[in-house]
């Protein structure tokens, strides 16, 4: 087996800055489950990376689901008995109920509350609420506004339309030495949210682009779906696909300064879970790994019990642990180039182990093969410290048994993947380990 | 398999007093593990519940040992040289060393002070002491009073006797759908002791009542037997019936308000064992939760090697760690019905489980069923705040691979058995769920 | 299978004092991987234990090594421009690089510094230096004793010689019942270091003196070779023994008041381990138990991929955690009697464990069998303490299974092995226990 290229070719300082601009790009769309939010979102996601575009009809099955009807939404307004705006869906796409019927009418304004979400505990911010599978409509604003109206008429104008239509999802398919995939994969559903989840639509596109340019030994399967019935939808074409995933990320929250999280597959402890864990442990903020539970985004849907595939969710702060999160607060001051650039590298380390990971046989086992003569060893012996490279090197071969593969030393010596793969490189080319799936011919 | 009604039928609020009030009628009768204390203790169990009752002869070999003779006493005494009775075995059954052999002579202050018993750390309290397998005679008394008496001859009486007899023990067997049977046990040979274990015999006749009103998968075998000798003269004559035995309590110490403690079965990881540290732990209070070991009650017997039963010891406090212990301080005021209500509820709640666990298997295996269009789910998203309920479901449907049975799925989720178990239920009448065991025929 | 004697009988208070006394014989000898420093050393622990000396001729190979050229020193010297002797190798053997090349010139200071190493943050000390595979020469000295040196000329002769010969090392091997070896190795290459390793070396060869007065089960292999090459020698040599390598330890720096520290074997859950982790629990002294690392002493070689023995070492302060390691204060103030009889007693323990292992199987497995009767058990009942003795009377009882050893039993029950092995002794005389791997004819 050929090992790939290193991918630790040092990341552009600029990444960071790149993700956070292509999210800004996307913050303002009023995206839902279906419409052109999401395909305005898709196009502009294909200038940094080429999607395949789909489409699924209105009326599709996806297993238990049938794929909704399209949403579009031209404009939506309260206003008061001298025809001043009270909100407006122009000022801000959470002022409406995602996935709002239309509706036109005059109320009372005790009537109105019945259709108003706002948050008392924070009373300046705009919630975020969805009725996809119940008919509703609604408004949602800051609860200090709400307080503050005067009872009397208003007259409430909500021009949206669902209709038949599509269900849009992009993907991206970078094709490597093998069909083994990784899927990474971001809920494209949410309106002007930029942590949840512009953030992971923009690092995704990013990482994609630069993928693209390298070879690799598995192939990397980007998605960008809605969340649940796009999710439902891709698997329920692509069950033949699910059987090629063997490490899966979904993305989403990762712009702001919380975490790293990471929440682990259904298995529990599924490579990508020990590759995620690995990495999380040498950041220096302590990281949150958590245990699979049935509820979060697409992972829910991933790691269903027909599928139960190998895919954890990466994340900076926990989804629902943050004041921002579902408000009109998770806005692009919420989310910054730094955070953006760290939870882009903390995913690249991961894919470094599942491209590097090998498992190294020792071509001198008895004993430990002299390095010193091979210049690998400080040559003075008797001090006291000894340099981590030494330390790697030793592990390295002590464990070179034919079944350890890198990453599992990692987990047992301490160190770190990187500094094992580069000490296993060195110990191979100078002939003292071999790859114990394709060991020398003797 | 059909699935027995839930026994969370609500536990009248008065369980705790009916307890208490049939402990209290128990206590201040002189029970040994022979004689008639133990018989007049079956007939007012009996009232309870129909016992069926036993009589194993002296001179019956049990395994390693042989039933004992019987021993009755009428009165023990000791009197000072003016024939003022000093102590006097009417005042208090635990004032004579239990099973002791007749005596009757006068003695200087010395010589008496050979066989009498008391607690110098507690030296108002009168000490519990048997001498069942060697021949001796004795008198246990407070310390205080002891070093009180002044130097002199006394005079001492024991009216007692041992003779060839039988030991008796009770036995009731509630008969479930399966032969399968859930072993439940209290010793019956301590005297005047509230707590230890006036408490346990109560409460086991109280629990299997009710059961007997109700229609249960599993058999329940309720066991009222002298400590050590009574078990292996059961065990003995029973062996054909261990072989049935999927589950058992060693109940006792069950009225105070320490614990609560449960000790684990010798396999450490039995059903029972998974269930009691699952109820425990969804206790307000602290549980302990203590590892198998071979000091104790009758789980020594049950949990010898030759037989190994999956069963543990349920208390409040542990033997042995509160001061009460052994000694008349153990009285009708160290337990409440408070306590005891509480230790019914969690004995119970293991039975719920032991009966109500199946392993559910999901008919919609792939994605999430879609619970909104049920009626199953709240119907507005967006919201950071997810029931339990909604929790419960989905745990359910996403471990519904008929490799979890619902204790399973409790121990992953953190959620309890009752929860658990509602929402299966909900989903199967949902056609959602069938049971792993019996799936539809497709 | 018959079981020894216990070697417990009790240990003379003086065998510290006495392995304290061969230390420091050894302590001023000038050794090195090969010479006659190694030579002297094996006569002087012979005269302890009879050593079997062999002698391995330059240029032979052991794996990836070389055996290499024999070091002799007569003297080595720095003059300063008056002749005064700066720094002389007859005050100590430290003061000359290990392994140093013979070397003779004149150098101005900034020359010289070249070649000398002291240690900057412990000023008064001289450092220990080897330079084994790289030719050099050179010294250590004082670094208060460097800085105070004016510049000028300095004249250096080292009367040093690196010739074909051959490198030594002695071995002892006790036979016991069987063929199955326990592996004791403590490494004879280091100079006047008095912790590391007389201490290792004397310990070994007073145990090796106690050990040939015993009869044992298993055979017990003494090794004192060369650090590394040494080891590596042995075991290119006596690669069919290592397959009767059962147990093995590796003992140095036993000999200060630090610990007890136990790095364990690269299985890490070897039996060694196990009752090294055993006996170290019950001292009381917090021990440390270290995992394996593949830096180390000659566990590094016996714990290699292509041998991975059950070999640990045994230390007091782990190497390089304490101040005065590999420098002139590991001198014999350092370690001490009271310290080397500790070290003694943790080793011995273990191989009471090694050799009084067995399974015990419970001849009357159907509850406890009567103790009382057997005058095994306090006769008096209800007493709330119970002697340990009872309790390992029960544990042994219930856990006699035939699936439990004694060191099994040891790890469940928290009671020492030695506790246990008595118990079941005794059991055993009353006819209640066989031994698993013999059960008694039926």
């Amino acid at each position: 087996m050929e090992h790939p290229g290193s991918m630790a070719a040092p990341v552009s300082d600029t990444i960071g800055a790149e993700i956070y601009a292509l999210a800004a790009r996307l913050y303002p769309i009023c995206r839902s489950i279906t419409g052109d939010g999401v395909r305005e979102t898709l196009s502009i996601l294909s200038e940094t990376v080429p999607l395949e575009r789909h489409e699924v009809a209105t009326g599709t099955p996806a297993f238990d689901w049938t794929i909704p009807r399209e949403w579009s939404i031209r404009s939506a307004t309260i206003r008061d008995s001298a025809g001043r705006p009270v909100v407006d869906f122009a000022d801000h796409n959470l002022h409406v109920l995602n996935y709002s019927i239309p509706f036109r009418g005059t109320l009372k304004l005790a009537e109105l509350k019945q259709h108003i979400h706002t948050l008392p505990d924070q009373p300046n911010l705009i919630p975020y609420r969805t009725s996809y599978y119940a008919e509703n409509w609604g408004f949602c604003m800051a609860h200090n506004r709400l307080a503050a109206l005067p009872d009397g008429d208003y007259e409430v104008e909500i021009d949206a339309e669902l209709r038949d239509g599509s269900l849009s999802y992009g993907e991206y398919l970078h094709r490597g030495e093998t069909d083994r995939e990784f899927l990474l994969s971001a809920h494209i559903c949410h309106p002007s949210l930029a942590n949840d989840n512009c953030s992971g639509l923009a690092l995704l596109a990013c990482l994609a682009a630069r993928l693209r340019e390298r070879k690799t030994r598995y192939s990397y399967r980007f998605l960008f779906a809605p969340g649940t019935i796009g999710s439902l939808a891709w698997l329920s074409r692509n069950e033949d696909v699910t059987e090629r995933i063997d490490h899966g990320l979904v993305v989403s929250c990762v712009g702001d300064g919380g975490g790293p999280t990471y929440k682990r597959s259904r298995r529990s402890n599924a490579f990508i879970d020990r590759a995620m864990a690995h990495v999380l442990a040498h950041q220096t903020a302590p990281p949150k790994l958590l245990d699979f539970s049935p509820y979060g985004y697409d992972e829910r849907q991933f790691c269903s019990p027909g599928f139960n595939l190998p895919v954890g969710l990466f994340q900076r702060s926990a989804f629902g642990t943050f004041p921002e999160y579902h408000t009109s607060a998770d806005n692009l001051d919420f989310i910054g180039p730094e955070h953006l650039g760290l939870s882009y590298r903390i995913i690249s380390s991961a894919i470094e182990i599942v491209e590097g990971d090998w498992t190294p046989l020792s071509l001198s086992p008895k004993g430990e093969p002299q390095l010193g003569r091979r210049g690998l060893y400080a040559a003075l012996g008797g001090d006291k410290s000894t340099g981590l490279s030494a330390m790697s090197l030793l592990w390295v071969l002590n464990l070179a048994d034919g079944h350890h593969s890198l990453l599992t030393m990692a987990e047992r010596s301490g160190l770190t993947f990187a500094e094992l793969a580069a000490a296993a490189e060195l110990l191979r080319s100078n002939g003292l380990l071999a790859d114990a799936a394709t060991p020398p011919r003797s």
